[in-house]
């Protein structure tokens, strides 16, 4: 049930909805809305033009050239296809713990609150959850878990920590690189291993201008998914040098996850990789230089986290009806969307779909909407 | 290594290999092969036809439709899409096994020999192998095996018995309907839930008589798998009873294996589904008059298991090249396979590739093939 | 090493000490010392009083004469002994939850701390920690935590919450019986049972004068421990409904923990349980009167916690020598015992020993010492 | 049930019983019947002579005593004290296995049969059982199943073998210490560790004259029980190099087992150990003169098996009352014991009590029993 809305929130999709239109800008979600029809002709697409490589049990083919790729992308030595980010994550932490069974995480991470207590469940490993409501721990807290694991009766060695950044959970807000530095350091002198929740990585990147190589450098294994923002229908790629993930196909089949074929999906993903940092970058300055022109319009304020990534908040005038204001936007195209709670609208996301429209344009929707309410 | 082996054996697959070609017969596997000019092409065959409807994380849309239609089709109150047969299959085991934590199977089975022990691993299930080598245990077996878990120091309940027929180990062989149901029976009685590994439940069907239906009733839970011949790139349904799948989304979540979209899958499985039981029932048939025009000629016999399913073991003459058999074949676009050990070409598989070309024609290549070698 | 530190605190032990003489006044530990020599006499008495029944791997005999004296003693259907405690919370939990795998804990309780996560290791079931640095968590906090868990894209459905009390991460501090009750209510209309470690329940009954079995209804199951301050070598006590130890002794057996021959430590129990809560109450009601006279004398003050069992924090004036005070105190034949880290006498355990000698003499002890440093 | 009736036949026990006289010879069991009297005596004589050395938590005291003893006595660089022998079996697979989560076992061995299966359920380990219903399996089965092992879609790699010698299950059969190395050697080749079930060890180096540390040396690590020959109430040891061992205690203390007091029953192990293998060798070689004697007697024949250790298979004459010659020897302080199932005598066991009456006396006992009959 309220698994069905979360879900509905992240990947917002519905039968021949007007946001699946190809010239919608679309202010939710981090990449351009996926229909059917647009995987149908995005997959003949790649057919004429590079062709799939079949693989077999997502070994080799089009599933290879995809790993091939996100290894030099993320500067590790290599990179294994996973069916989703639950079991990139997973599999992560079971392979840097080993014997090791405890793990730190975020209280807030989607492995803690979303993924079923599955590293716990299937893996007897205890994610110990830091920072409670908020976005990260620090070195502090960090500290003093890593001291406590080790002064009880029993010692409970800490194999490995985990960052989630972008936090979903907390309005894509990230950590800030010297602090993750901070701690993965601290890390690597306690023999801790170390994992990147990266799943918005690129949309980390593009808010700080840190590259995703030298996030992904901190630590030990990274994990970006596929199906956010580069396209596929599904799947998630696990980054990390060959110590930690050799033979790990074994695991993912053992899991369930060794899908028959996932070539075409794999080939999505390698396609809609090309060139995505530089649009995504190209998109969220449109999106800073639009917010700019619409704080400058009465009754409608755009502002921004401190450590924010591609979620900006945003504060109407009490009067202003929101429902009326999503409807007018819509006719040019152009949603918004009004949280379920309250009515209100609270904030816009910004990714490729902004790059559809001029910004003149945008904003002259936003101004007869707020006129018209 | 020998793991790609197995894989490549059970789905072959290369890049437009001639097998692929639509008029090609083909005498290996159970499904059509499936090339990516011929997945991309079904897709956009259903997208004309019948449409998407898109699933949140596989809950959903094409989906759930396909999940009701195997729940008819099998007789049982739900059914859930898995990613995997591996999946499938396990989260049976560990539903019906629930805190009783042991489970009969067959040594020769592939949920224990191929799935990296996953029950045991991930559910702390031991799964107790019986019939070493051979097909299926019968009931005397299976009686002992349960007497052995209770009469120890500590008891082991046995939670499941789980038969896989066909064996795909054992060349396709099925366990006779009324040998099931006697172990169905007994186990009924003992309070022992059971589970069936149709992964090529049609075959079985197709050889015996014996419709789906009625193999799924002796059984509490069924898994068929989606890929081997309806069609779909990837694919499992699991069906059972509402008591055992209820919530069960959440356990395939918690593995992994909660796909973002697997609408495009469900739905060529669904369309492979419609009539194939008439198909393959046709393509047997045939098949068994083809294998009596060959048993005419000289130098080849084609017999049958006493319990089989769709393969056929062949003989050929000790003084025939089997390679250039192989070649002649291959020409007249009909594909047999020689074994990697040996090099012999040992057994036929029948699926609805034979439909493609005449007996007459068929009969009339291998005729030739023989007389050439 | 920190391990070691540990368990000395709690079980203060080496050859020949001073206060394992019989008329040693061990302000320290909830029992009285137990030096071998002492064990070898008490078994001598057992033998000779009631004798012993041998058990078999832990089954019947003194064992289970043992278990039910300690169901109806807590008001429960059956008891079962455990070798350890560490077992007996494991496996009550485990008991719970079933296959809802999850569990609220303190995050100060010895299971979470102590256990060698046990618990996620073993049983894969996820301990929630709560109530960080705190004794306990409160209704809210517990309401808060089970929504989460229902509401995140998977629902982890808990299937335990377990309360320690008195706490010994926090000197023995209680949880209000009325808390625990609006806590246990709440969980049981939300169809989560409840444990309660009450490894040392006969202290907190002594200091708040609500009966062992009053708190025992409150939850599903309970754990008492035996060695503590019952005279045993080892042992624990798991009390609760049939319906959750049923054949908990194969799971005892399965664990390792079915010892061969266990009678001796259960009749020691049993004989030290006799009259216990009277003892005790005497030893608690003495103590405070003790205490009223030592706060009439200057540079020393003994408090109370707000929900304390029966340990005092103590302060003494910030001129005196505390290494001194020890040494005179002992020559007394009364043990006080300075912290390892700042040498300082922070607090005063009572248990039994208090009864060896007149308070007039202890107070006497005490003067000279305060006079003396 | 059946669970007490094998716990009664392994550690035969009641009140009083005439065969726990100090006198009795008791064809039954690898020890001396202990005897709650006994038991009390012996601490006292232990206190008397070398004393007890308190532990904390089973570690250091008399227990570090012991395990220094064994370790020394087995040729290994460590020894750890256990509560149970399923304990030590399972942390010393678990041990040996690491990530690797497969291990063969015989199928007839205590670990597989008697043991809860708590090596699956808790450690995720899949038990391989091999020799079903035979004392061992040999060179070949093992290659054959470890071939199986790496030969599967995913590989199980195989971390552990262990051998039970002598097989509990099969009369006390020994495996030939030629065939053992054949296999360790392979093993070690494999880089598949190795473990010795040696609960009675002793009785196997009675039986061949081969060393205890020579069986050792082959092993990586080995159990010997403390409590079936040695006299302690309870315990194991395992012994191991220290790579195997290190930081065991803390596991052994997250699985429950670690007692708050184990000092007694390690001093009366070390006191039993103390000169065991000289009395059971004069035991063993006692026997076999009296079972020559025997041999010389009319319508009694004592055999042995090709590789036995101290049980020998007995027939007696159709036509003797078997019920009437276990009293006739009872009166003489004799003990054989007739099967629950058929009522007939069909085995002697050789312990030590065999040294309290000289073999003319039970000669004599046997004659007029026969007679009688």
């Amino acid at each position: 049930m309220t698994t069905m809305k979360t879900g509905e929130l992240d990947n917002p999709q519905a039968e021949s909805r007007p946001e699946d239109s190809e010239t919608g800008v679309v202010f939710r979600g981090d990449g351009e809305p996926a229909s059917p029809g647009l995987l149908v002709s995005r997959l003949a697409e790649v057919e004429a033009e590079s062709g799939f490589d079949v693989d077999s049990y997502s070994l080799g083919g089009s599933v290879a050239k995809l790993e091939k790729y996100f290894a030099e992308a993320l500067g590790k030595e290599a990179a294994i296809f996973m069916p989703t980010g639950t079991l990139a994550n997973h599999l992560a932490i079971r392979s840097l713990c080993g014997v090791r069974r405890r793990a730190i995480v975020q209280e807030q991470s989607h492995l803690y609150q979303d993924s079923g207590d599955c590293v716990t469940q299937l893996s007897g490993i205890n994610l110990v959850p830091l920072a409670k409501g908020k976005c990260c721990f620090d070195l502090e807290e960090l500290k003093e878990a890593v001291h406590e694991s080790t002064s009880g009766r029993v010692v409970n060695p800490i194999g490995a920590m985990m960052i989630e950044s972008p936090v979903r959970r907390q309005q894509g807000q990230v950590v800030p690189f010297l602090e993750m530095k901070e701690m993965t350091d601290y890390c690597r002198g306690e023999g801790i291993h170390t994992h990147l929740d990266g799943a918005r990585l690129y949309m980390m990147t593009a808010a700080s201008g840190t590259a995703p190589q030298e996030y992904a450098a901190l630590f030990d294994t990274v994990y970006v998914s596929l199906y956010k923002y580069f396209g596929a229908p599904f799947g998630a790629i696990l980054a990390g040098d060959s110590k930690w993930t050799d033979g790990m196909y074994h695991t993912r089949r053992m899991f369930g996850g060794g899908l028959s074929h996932a070539y075409f999906a794999a080939a999505l993903a390698l396609q809609g990789a090309q060139g995505f940092e530089a649009r995504f970058n190209q998109a969220m300055a449109k999106g800073r230089q639009l917010f700019d022109s619409l704080n400058a319009l009465d009754r409608i304020r755009v502002t921004e986290f401190e450590h924010g990534s591609n979620i900006f908040p945003m504060t109407l005038d009490d009067a202003l009806d929101h429902q009326a204001i999503v409807n007018c936007l819509r006719e040019r195209d152009i949603f918004v969307y009004a949280s379920e709670e309250g009515g209100s609208i609270s904030s816009l996301s910004v990714n490729t779909t902004i790059l559809r429209q001029s910004n003149d344009r945008i904003l002259g929707a936003f101004r007869s909407a707020l006129d018209g309410s």
